[in-house]
């Protein structure tokens, strides 16, 4: 079988859209490949103001392109000209905050050590600081097709660190990929930098042949548990095996405790609802597993009744929606609540809200905490709140989970959140676990099977972490230092010396 | 076969000391694992400040058993009472290093993000830290029966984070490994802490049990490639893969750049013998590749020749040198040059010295770079340090890489830390690179072999790192929070906030 390329869908009909992308062939991965590896002293080279400018451009580049770019991306994904229009700006936005990231410096932990010859063992001069892995393969997610893809939070922190990227773009935007893809190309030329700091490749087989080849030194990953794993696979299988940063599945277990739900079940009825459905379920955030009182089940299931739902990414995905609910409604101990509205034509599906109780859930935890990607939710009623900790604690890794708590509930909340904070990367207090904002402070992440790496976030500052590893300078001239080292501290970023954190 | 126990033996005569320590049985090892679960809550439960004195609790009581726990390792691995002296005196202090690191407490990456509602994506109250993974196995090394063995700094490390350790004892150094098991075990008890905080258990299967383990959330290794290759494989292959933190093999290349070898031959022929031989050669950072001007081999021939070797750890490390060493005699491109003095009886091998040329090296690079375990180094001539480069960039991950440099070779040596800048954790100048101070600025890592994840170090206040994952509190309120997130920073650590580091 020839490959003959990745095709674009326009989701609302089902039709296709443009012409297939053509995939690109193993010759040319190899040669985009070592063409990353030779920008890589180039990029990495550069001095941090310099490569914040670079991120700078290429953000400003992308906000110039912003009407073509969300009319194809909108076409493609049929998630909607304001959703989109908000998340090229989170992109770009993200793009900027490594700019910042760069420029405070401190993602280098400098640190210097003073010479101790009377300790034992004695100490030399010792000077750390993280420096680049080498190119970078980021594998796009179809659910955002802005953030998390072409020009997405794994580009710019990776570019941010040092290192070259080639993207592996999703097939569900393979047009706006190759739209943002030029955008990034034309900056980086225009920047005078080598075309190996950045490029992207189509269609599955380049991206398995990016995982196993000698000059990636690191992925990036979001996108289902299946391929995350299999992709994980090769890279920690390669005679020299890398790191692989997957996204992978989430359930995001949400609570509302007795308190909260007697006082405001409208409000949070709606909420979840809202939360729910937005952007037709296709986040990996969504709040898909809700423990909550029996008292506010009706409720729950009118604001899903009457909810829409839409078309989704793909057809696939539709496909696997459907099955999934098809399997939760067969089961005896699982009961419908409501099903929400689903508009006609294309690949559209409709909201739907299950219920159980937590001693059946807790009889059958491994099926039914399995993800449902999509705008489906089970509702898992209980009486007392000490009766969810034995089912929390079993839970798999998960992004999000979620206590929504009345004052009389802290509590309970409290001790809630001693079990959550082992399951979760982040936990999240009378709100909804969809919407991650872009800071310091965010960690996108959590135990497996949420991500392949418990230390590592997809989003946030911290996120540049994982393209960059320590090297020391035992009694290295200062002249011949990195200047980020160097005894003067030219660039006047944040180091410890001998233990304490300053500027000095 | 049933397996027996485990037999030590002392290396000066080859023959058993002490009975067999019994192998620990599959039931054994699966209820000490759950036994680190349920004392997971208590360890990680403890204040910063009350975890920091149960580390000093616990090198004050190893200082105190010094005589006997350096009498038996003396016994059983030959390293001598001078050297195993030093090497416990630096256990203790690495363990009251990381009671430092925990009083600090910036390790926490204590981190606050107020919340911003006029920004896209809009930002809620976010307080991020780092938190304990859960229990952690920790493989000893041969070589090191204090500093990297049952309480060496793999232990030191995951207990400061948190993390119930359960050791996998050496088979070179079972009766040490007892007695100093006992001591952990009785001071945790004294604390009044639960036993599941600490265990240790014998012979290579329980190893393997602990890794597949579901209670074990992460794993320290240092030994052989080989080794350190299978489990990781078990790690990163089962169902929930978890992090393998391997310190492999290293051939920590050293370049004697022209003048350093014109005007100090004798000095650094000196000290190169000095580190190639030191505890036999049983360093992972034994400096085994060296690279020098053709002028200086004769000094080097002489230094190694004049030399002393000893007794190995282990018979099979024995064999494993002699039998690397007829390897390298017997190849057509490499060359002899000097053999120096095996001691009498037990496990005693001689240190050599052999030479090839850099185009000779080249040639076979593959093959010539592999590590020789023991006190064998191979010297590399050179004529033009550009030579160098090529031959440089395509050595295999490493521990260090040291050069020496007069005042002339400055510009050389600057050329040359680029590259070497790639391929070791630690650059060393105008010393040797055996010696690993413990302190905040060591990195003692390195892309693969040297260890299995680039990212880490096994030495040094970071290497607390490997043993913690973030979690990010959202809108959570302040007295629910951990005491190093909340507002009023009771503790007094170093945080970030709002994007800026201080105190605040």
């Amino acid at each position: 079988m020839t490959v003959q390329g990745v095709q674009g869908y326009n989701p609302r009909t089902g039709g296709t859209y443009r012409e297939p992308v053509p995939a690109t062939p193993p010759a040319e991965v190899d040669r985009l490949a070592l063409a990353a590896a030779e920008a890589f002293p180039v990029l990495s080279g550069l001095a941090l103001a310099k490569r914040a400018e670079l991120l700078e451009l290429i953000a400003d580049a992308l906000d110039a392109k912003s009407g073509t770019l969300i009319e194809i991306a909108d076409t493609e994904t049929a998630l909607g000209v304001p959703r989109l229009t908000v998340e090229l700006k989170r992109t770009t936005n993200q793009l900027r905050l490594f700019g910042e990231v760069l420029r405070e410096g401190s993602y280098t932990e400098a640190t210097i050590d003073s010479p101790n010859p009377d300790i034992i063992p004695p100490r030399p001069n010792l000077r750390r600081m993280l420096q680049p892995l080498g190119p970078v393969a980021v594998f796009s997610a179809s659910n955002f097709p802005f953030a998390f893809s072409v020009a997405g939070g794994d580009t710019a922190s990776a570019l941010a660190a040092g290192c070259p990227v080639l993207v592996k773009s999703h097939s569900a935007h393979p047009n706006t990929s190759v739209a943002t893809a030029a955008v990034l190309i034309e900056t980086i030329a225009a920047a005078g930098l080598p075309a190996g700091v950045f490029n992207i490749v189509y269609s599955t087989p380049a991206g398995s042949q990016l995982v196993k080849h000698h000059a990636i030194k690191a992925v990036g990953f979001t996108g289902s548990t299946g391929g995350g794993r299999a992709l994980f696979d090769l890279a920690v299988g390669r005679p020299d095996p890398i790191p692989f940063y997957g996204e992978l599945g989430s359930v995001n277990p949400t609570v509302i405790l007795p308190g909260a739900a007697a006082a405001q079940a409208e409000e949070l009825a709606t909420g979840f609802a809202a939360s729910l459905t937005m952007g037709v379920g296709q986040f990996c955030t969504n709040p898909g597993l809700m423990f909550v009182p029996e008292s506010i089940v009706d409720a729950l299931g009118k604001a899903v009744g009457g909810a829409n739902g839409g078309a989704m990414l793909t057809a696939r995905m539709r496909d696997s929606y459907e099955s999934t609910v098809d399997g939760l409604s067969a089961r005896d101990a699982v009961e419908l609540v409501a099903v929400g509205e689903a508009p006609e034509g294309g690949w559209t599906v409709a909201p739907r809200l299950y219920r159980t109780t937590v001693a059946n859930f807790a009889a059958d935890q491994a099926k039914l905490s399995e993800e449902c990607f999509g705008p489906a939710a089970i509702a898992v009623t209980y009486s007392d709140p000490a009766e969810l900790l034995p089912v929390l604690a079993k839970l798999e890794g998960t992004l999000t989970a979620t206590v929504h708590a009345a004052e009389e509930d802290h509590d309970a909340a409290g001790t809630l959140s001693a079990v959550l904070a082992r399951i979760a990367g982040r936990l999240v207090f009378n709100a909804w676990p969809t919407g991650v904002a872009v800071s310091w402070a965010q960690h996108h992440g959590g135990p497996w099977p949420a991500t392949t790496s418990a230390l590592h976030t997809s989003v946030g500052a911290t996120a540049i972490r994982r393209w960059i590893a320590p090297v020391t300078f035992q009694s290295w001239p200062d002249a011949l230092l990195p200047v980020e080292l160097q005894d003067a501290n030219p660039l006047g970023i944040p180091r410890r010396r001998d233990g304490v954190l300053g500027t000095h």
